[in-house]
């Protein structure tokens, strides 16, 4: 099976996909209080890839219908399982109602109700577990005992190609007049196909992987040469907490990621505070990391330049963003106020 | 002078303050929780119209470039002044600075930090008063003192013509397919002529105007069949609190509005909580005004019909998002939680 390695499998990809998906906005980021944040001489150009506007609320929903939708009617009638804390699972949720088949997924107890909650409103089962150790447990005994198929939340030449449609999709809608894209990495998944299609369609546009540090397998595989896992995730951003990389995202990274930036929890909170303020986005810290990126370790380097921030999915409850927001260090602190530079 | 009295009026007012504004996105509304929420035996559609993303953050900046750019050299170099608590006033900062001329905004002391803020983040000279009432002695000192020419915040066929440029975008963004479309209203500006350019491109389109209890002036002016104004303004939905209906937006109200529509407090926070959990939008109780209405008072009216709702803008800070919130009554509570029907 092949991944994103033309841009016509990508098409071909986004037209077996199209009628679950909506092609989200992207939304010329152009505020005095950016313009401020940002210091450029030049002017260059922001644009934010509003990807969490994407049904299920997140970019997710690309790739679970993409290898859903290759399941032959056997595998259908028995359904899928997956584990996840949250967009993974609504993801997989939402495709098995879409495509007429049936959803258990795992979650851990800890799960965001509001999350759960729309796992259900789905119509999938959810099986809540004590942990993640738990959950891969129990989701390989779902699929050995009621033959569901396992749905893998990052990995695999499908999910590659349904995120590379959502690099596409970017490229296009901005004419390739792109000198960098910041794309936020949890396992990896979204990074391997949004990469690719972005170089494809325009090799000289530079590629930036975004980890939270405390969450940054990506980092560590790309320092072994080999995918590695993290001992335990450690950050606010808890949907990039990937504990490990895998081999073909891993590989598709490697070939097409220019470079790895770290953002840190207090980046993450003054970046959703921007978003919020800018933007009137809600966002869950994950996706806030590529503005976390761009307004910290990546101002200055790309000055000028005309750069997409991939918002990748949000499903956050008010209080939990509330409660993250108010933990705030100095850097949201300045942001929230307006009155010092970040 | 005229205002929206065609299409191509419409489009020439377009053309004119295209360099200066943005398309906003028109974003598809289908989840889970909103079915249930409207339980609508017949699917229908729902569209929001996310006229929060334009700059500024509001509608107000087509009118405010609208009027300001038919300025002379002469009334040019002596600048502009409006009196406002946010909103008119930011969109009048950022006209200015747009068009190379200078602005003098009056605001109360009670006005949003955040709000007076980006005025100034856009070169505007803001004047701070004890309340509303001095704010208009103010204004017109100015605007003799100064030379300044006074920018009305809701009222003439330039502000009626130009956001009647947001009524075309809206309807050519859907192909005119649409049943219903539901405007708030404040001075009633944006209603005038949303709803005259709605009714010009599809004349069997039925038009709510959405009022705030508590801010309910046009209520008033129908009633009276002329403009009246309010003795005060009790509503969370602050942007939507004129005090007053004027003439010539009450005119084109009563000729293109099909019916008016209140929504209370707690409907406005319950919307604000809908928009945040399914369109990941934080927005300031004005922009819910037109969501309120349709989970509420109409959403049994409209059943099974395609709807537009116009989300005419957000300036808010985190913490009256949060505090807002806070306050809820049992009908967010329901939806917050999503285990019962609103």
């Amino acid at each position: 099976m092949n991944g994103p390695e033309s841009i016509s499998a990508i098409r071909a990809a986004r037209e077996a996909i199209a009628p679950w998906i909506i092609e989200t906005p992207v939304w010329r980021w152009d505020t005095p209080l950016l313009r401020e944040r940002l210091g450029w001489a030049r002017p260059g150009a922001v644009w934010l890839k509003l990807e969490l506007l994407q049904r299920t609320g997140s970019f997710k929903a690309r790739g679970a219908l993409a290898v859903m939708r290759q399941l032959d009617a056997d595998a259908r009638s028995r359904g899928v399982t997956a584990i996840s804390a949250g967009n993974h699972a609504i993801a997989v949720a939402y495709a098995a109602s879409a495509l007429g088949t049936s959803a258990k997924v795992v979650m851990p107890r800890s799960a965001n109700p509001g999350r759960v909650a729309a796992c259900r409103r789905h119509g999938a089962e959810v099986v809540l577990v004590d942990d993640i150790h738990a959950g891969f447990v129990a989701v390989e005994q779902i699929a050995a005992d009621e033959g569901r198929t396992f749905v893998h939340p990052f990995e695999g030449p499908q999910i590659a190609l349904a995120t590379a449609t959502l690099g596409l999709e970017l490229s296009e809608q901005l004419d390739g007049a792109l000198d960098a894209v910041l794309i936020p990495i949890g396992g990896g998944g979204l990074c391997a196909g949004a990469a690719a299609a972005i170089k494809l369609a325009r090799p000289d546009c530079k590629i930036f992987g975004i980890e939270p540090v405390g969450a940054d397998s990506m980092h560590l595989s790309f320092a072994a040469g080999s995918p590695q896992a993290i001992p335990s995730v450690r950050s606010i951003a808890d949907s990039l907490g990937a504990p490990h990389a895998a081999p073909y995202s891993f590989d598709l990274c490697r070939a097409h990621v220019d470079e790895l930036v770290h953002v840190d929890d207090d980046q993450l909170r003054a970046a959703m505070a921007a978003l919020f303020q800018d933007a009137k986005l809600a966002v869950e810290p994950a996706a806030a990391a590529s503005t976390a990126a761009l307004l910290g370790p990546l101002r200055e380097r790309l000055a000028g330049q005309r750069v997409a921030l991939i918002v990748c999915g949000s499903n956050i409850d008010v209080a939990s963003f509330t409660t993250l927001l108010a933990q705030r260090g100095p850097t949201t602190d300045a942001l929230l106020t307006g009155d010092t530079p970040l």
